[in-house]
Parts: C-alpha cells; sequence; structure tokens
C-alpha cells in the first residue's frame, strides 16, 4: 500500500504489530523499518536493489608522513577492487549489493575499460590527480569543489537510474582517515578525539600526526561551512561523496554510511543541508577512535560494531544487510488474522 | 588447503594478514574466521550450506500464568511456520539458510504432511504433548528425558548428512522463557537477573514470576547438574535442543545460539559436557534481561546487540550471517603479492 499521506512512521508501526511475532520483537529492526517506510513514504517499504559507491581518490597529505602505506596503494586498490579482489567485492556479493568504483581523484591515469576489462561499473569522474597537501596549501580550488560536488549529485542521479533503493558510500584512499581528522576538527571536534593511533603508530607518531592536522586547521582559519572545509581541508573524494549525500535528498533512496572518512563526508553535507540526516543509516561503528563521537552528535545509532577498520563500505555493507532484513520481514511475514495465530494478552512480551 | 595439525588458528590469521587490507582490519570477522578454521581444521573454512532448526514444545508451566500468550500459539506458530509466514522464514531466506522445523513436544497432534504441505522440512520427534507443570511435578521423566537428548543427537546427524556446515538453534514454544529461567536459577543464577519483567507486565505479575520460579527450583531441590535440571526444570524442547548441541561435537559443525531459552539450552548442554564451547556462536545479544550475563558466563561474545527477543532463530540468522561474512571474504579477497599491491610499513593501520 503506497501512502500519499505524512504519517508512514505510525501507519508502519501498525503493520509491524499486525505481524506474528510478539510486539516489538524484532527490536531495532523495526526501527529501521519505520524509517525506510519514512524515507520511501511507502508502508511497507521496499528494496528491490542495492548498490554501493566507493569513492577513491589521493591525498596530498600523505606526503606529511601521516599513513604507513604508500600512496600507491590507492591506484593498486582500484585496479583489485575491479578485478573483484578486494573486501568491499567478498561482502557486496556476500549481501547481494551492485558495486561500482569511482574515481573521484586518483594519483594515476587508468588503461581503458577494453583493457582493464573491470568486472564491476567503473565510473572516471576524476577532479584532478591528488588533492593538495592541506598543511601547505588548499586541498584544491573552489571550481574543483564545485565540480566534485556536481559530479556527487550526478551519482545520485546515477543511483535512480539504476532502481537503487538503498545505496552505501564507501572509501578507497592512503591518508583518508587523516584528512577526516582534519575535516572533523576544523569542524569544531578535537584533534585529540578525532586523531587515531591506530595500533600501528608509536606515541611520538601519533603526536606529530595531531600537530600537522591541528597546524592545518589552524593555518587555513576556515569558516565553519562545509563547502568551506572540503575547499581548505578536504579532498576530491570526500567533497564527491559529501555531493553525492546532498544529491540523493528528495529521491526517496536511502544511503548507509560506512566508517570515519564517509561520516566526515557525511557530516560536510550535514553542515550544508542538516535535512541529509533523515535519510541516512550509520552501518556500523568502526574502531577508529573518531569514528562513534561523530556518529553520536548526528545522532545515528551504528547497527552493528564489530571492531572493523577497512573502509570500502565494507561496514555499510553488513549493516545496510540488517536493515534490509527488517524490509524482508515486513513484507514477506503473515498477520496473526491472516495465519490464524491468538494475540497476546498485554502489549508486548516474549512468547 | 585442508589442515591436519593442529595449529590451524595461527594458519588462518597467517591468510588473513596476506589479504588485501590492512592488518586485522576486519575486526571480529577475523577472529570468527579464525574460530571456523578451528572448528574445520582447514584453513580458510568454507561454508557451503546453513541450516536453522527450530525446536517446537510446549510448557506446562504456562498454567501458572506465566505468559501473556495463550498456549496454542505453539501449535498455530508451527504451522505459521511451515506455511512460510513467521519471521524465521523471512530471515532464513534473507540470509540463505535452509529451515527444519523440529516438532520436539508440541501439545497437539499436527495432520499428516499430505494435508500439512509443508514448505519446510518437519520433524516430527514429539516426546509428549507439553512438558509437566514443573511448580508442582518433574518436567518429566528420566526416560523422556534419555529420549529428548537422544532424539536431538540424531538431528545433529541429520545436520551432517544435509551438509550443513553452520548451524543455527531456534525456540518456539509459549513459556520457554519462563523455563530457561528456571533452568538457570537452578544452574545457580539469581532468579532477580533470570526472570525479566518484558514491557507488558506489571511490578505484581513479575513478582509471582519469579516466586513461582524460586519455588520450583526449591521444591525441586536438584543437583546442579544438567541432566537433572532439563528433567525437573526443563521441556522438551530444550532438552532437545541440548541433545541437538552434545551431537554435534566432532563433526566440524558449528552451532550459532539464539537468544534465551536458546543459551539456556547450550548452558545445560555445556555442564555435561564442557567442550561444546569450543564450536558455539552467540548469534546476538537480545533484549531478554537474563541474556547477556548467561552469555558472558560461557565467554559468548554476541555478534550483533538489536534489542531483539523474537526468538525462531531469527537472531542467530543475523549474527550467523556475519560470522559467514568473514569466511567469504577469507576465500575469496586477493592477497597482497597476487594483486599486486604494496604492503605497509606497519603492523596495523587504517589505508
Amino acid at each position: 500500500m503506497r501512502q500519499n499521506s505524512g504519517d508512514s512512521e505510525q501507519q508502519m508501526q501498525v503493520h509491524l504489530d499486525s505481524l506474528t511475532k510478539p510486539k516489538g520483537s524484532l527490536g531495532k529492526l523495526e526501527t529501521y523499518c519505520v524509517r525506510m517506510a519514512k524515507i520511501q513514504n511507502r508502508v511497507p517499504p521496499v528494496i528491490r536493489k542495492k548498490g554501493l559507491y566507493v569513492f577513491a581518490g589521493d591525498h596530498g597529505i600523505t606526503a606529511q608522513g601521516v599513513s604507513l602505506y604508500p600512496p600507491e596503494v590507492t591506484y593498486q586498490m582500484v585496479i583489485n577492487m575491479l578485478s573483484g579482489g578486494a573486501a568491499a567485492n567478498a561482502l557486496a556479493g556476500g549481501c547481494g549489493w551492485e558495486l561500482a568504483v569511482v574515481d573521484a581523484g586518483v594519483a594515476g591515469d587508468f588503461p581503458p575499460d577494453e583493457e582493464l576489462k573491470p568486472k564491476h561499473r567503473f565510473l572516471r569522474m576524476k577532479i584532478g590527480p591528488g588533492s593538495g597537501d592541506f598543511s601547505r596549501q588548499p586541498a584544491m580550488s573552489r571550481g574543483e569543489l564545485e565540480r566534485a560536488l556536481e559530479a556527487g549529485k550526478s551519482i545520485a542521479g546515477d543511483a535512480e537510474t539504476q532502481g537503487y533503493d538503498l545505496v552505501a558510500a564507501g572509501d578507497m584512499g592512503i591518508g583518508n582517515t587523516a584528512t577526516a581528522a582534519a575535516l572533523l576538527t576544523g569542524a569544531g571536534f578535537t584533534a585529540e578525539a578525532m586523531v587515531d593511533r591506530g595500533t600501528g603508530i608509536d606515541e611520538a607518531t601519533l603526536e606529530r600526526k595531531r600537530a600537522t592536522i591541528k597546524q592545518a586547521v589552524e593555518f587555513h582559519n576556515t569558516p565553519k561551512s562545509g563547502e568551506a572545509l572540503l575547499e581548505k581541508l578536504g579532498s576530491y573524494d570526500m567533497a564527491m561523496m559529501a555531493g553525492f549525500i546532498l544529491g540523493l535528498s528528495g529521491r526517496g533512496i536511502a544511503c548507509v554510511l560506512d566508517g570515519f572518512p564517509v561520516t566526515a563526508a557525511a557530516y560536510m553535507a550535514r553542515m550544508i543541508a542538516p535535512g541529509v540526516s533523515d535519510y541516512l543509516f550509520a552501518g556500523h561503528s568502526s574502531k577508529v577512535r573518531g569514528h562513534k563521537p561523530v556518529l553520536d552528535a548526528m545522532g545515528l545509532d551504528p547497527v552493528v560494531s564489530l571492531d572493523m577498520h577497512l573502509g570500502e563500505g565494507t561496514g555499510a555493507l553488513i549493516g545496510g544487510h540488517v536493515i534490509e532484513l527488517g524490509v524482508i520481514a515486513a513484507n514477506e511475514m503473515a498477520s496473526f488474522a491472516g495465519a490464524g495465530v491468538s494475540g497476546s494478552s498485554g502489549d508486548e512480551e516474549a512468547y
């Protein structure tokens, strides 16, 4: 039943309460289902196709030694993902999602598709070969920012064209956790909370990483607007992800966030247009220290918490699948009346 | 590569560390994968088929008014599940699991299969038409207990015959949370921690439910053995689930637990044979108050925590799917060497 009135949330809960289970017993799956009903304005909601977009880009800040991986890994991992060998490929397959890789700003030219023979769609939207080192210069020009945001919005249009009811954003790029930390520190979070030790770096390296980010934020002295932060402290992939999230507005498509970098991009999008929160889900809470406080600030409750810190949308896929299970239950379960099952004498109880 | 030596855990971690991701970045998925490798003695482990067994039974204790649902719901829900209309059907479909319903002791005779036309396998193992009211008499005779345990073990054999690498146990039966609370109180947990308010019952009903269970435990004054507890305070479905878990021993099949009743049955199995913990996973932590402390006592870390309290194996299916995703990643991802991706300069770090 398609709803045109605004009370799809209430009608969704009535529908859930009619199904053969104790009231409320699907727990958070019911909450997700109610949110999906609101986003789609449809009771029950449907998930026909799901699409993950992995935004890849390089970050000039890696020149400051903030990552343990060399920057060429970004390019190599894009090739690996297009060949089907990355974690995102395995988990997308295991959850029934389509996958598209977006070159937002990888440093390096990719061979043409005839040569690459990509197993997934490859969206060539490169704004430039890696963003600027924001410890010394703006990450990009205002014109590049506008192009990146517009490209992201066009990918939201692509999601609608593909028929996705649920999308996820994932990130791939050496230096993107440092970039995310800079954006969020610039937005008002403390560098202490946002810059993570990881397990691989020692106290001295951690202090240097924090100092680099603090100094960069002070150097640019950026106004607290999403656009200004992305221009000065962001990257092409961050800006394109923010544009993607902004572009989903009004399309009835829900978006599952992945880890710290994607959440930072979503935070920037939310600074630009606070309404984006209405169609966002937090797929997971990652092991990266700054992730949970930012999710809390956005009012997003992560679906799972599995100590992951891989990126590529892997956490979003797991959380997205749990959301989908709630929608499947709402669509497929019998009602008490339909199945001839007696109801309870109370409001809510385990069988 | 099939391992015959005992260090499959270590070899599994070496394999995981060779894959194109930062070390440890799949978080708990890696832990699950290492446990699966140990259970199967195989690196990487495989999950070819997955089977959920839902154990249904009635409980004489419902005569004491401990549940808000009438006992005939057990019979009705078995019919509903065999027709495909229950939550377990929706989630099993959404996670790619096969489903079998076990009549361990439902009060009521089911029509023959020709009439029922079940959409799933229906294992008719009824020990009796509902267990005894343990507030006044033993739940079953010693002979019935032995038959129930043996029937459960034969279902473990069925799981091997079906080719399942991963199984889940689910429960369906009005009164089974009260039965689980009695078993665990008898085992030494406090009635205060084990008997839940639910949201539907008032303080007076809660006190009555607690008193009923405390008195039953005192009445039987049962020795703290799994067998004695199941005989005096259990039920046919609880005993059969315990037998199922015991019967999986040595078969290389991992078992995902569902909520409070299934965990209580597993706790009884563990009292009988402590080694069962080696192949158990906790699919989720439910909203039922006593669940988490019992999981803690068993050393099991729940995969997800979604405030569910439905039973039927629904939480096990979600947790089981996350475990499977770890195994899929371990099988399908490329290695650094194979994909030509550069490694890191440190032990563990986000890209």
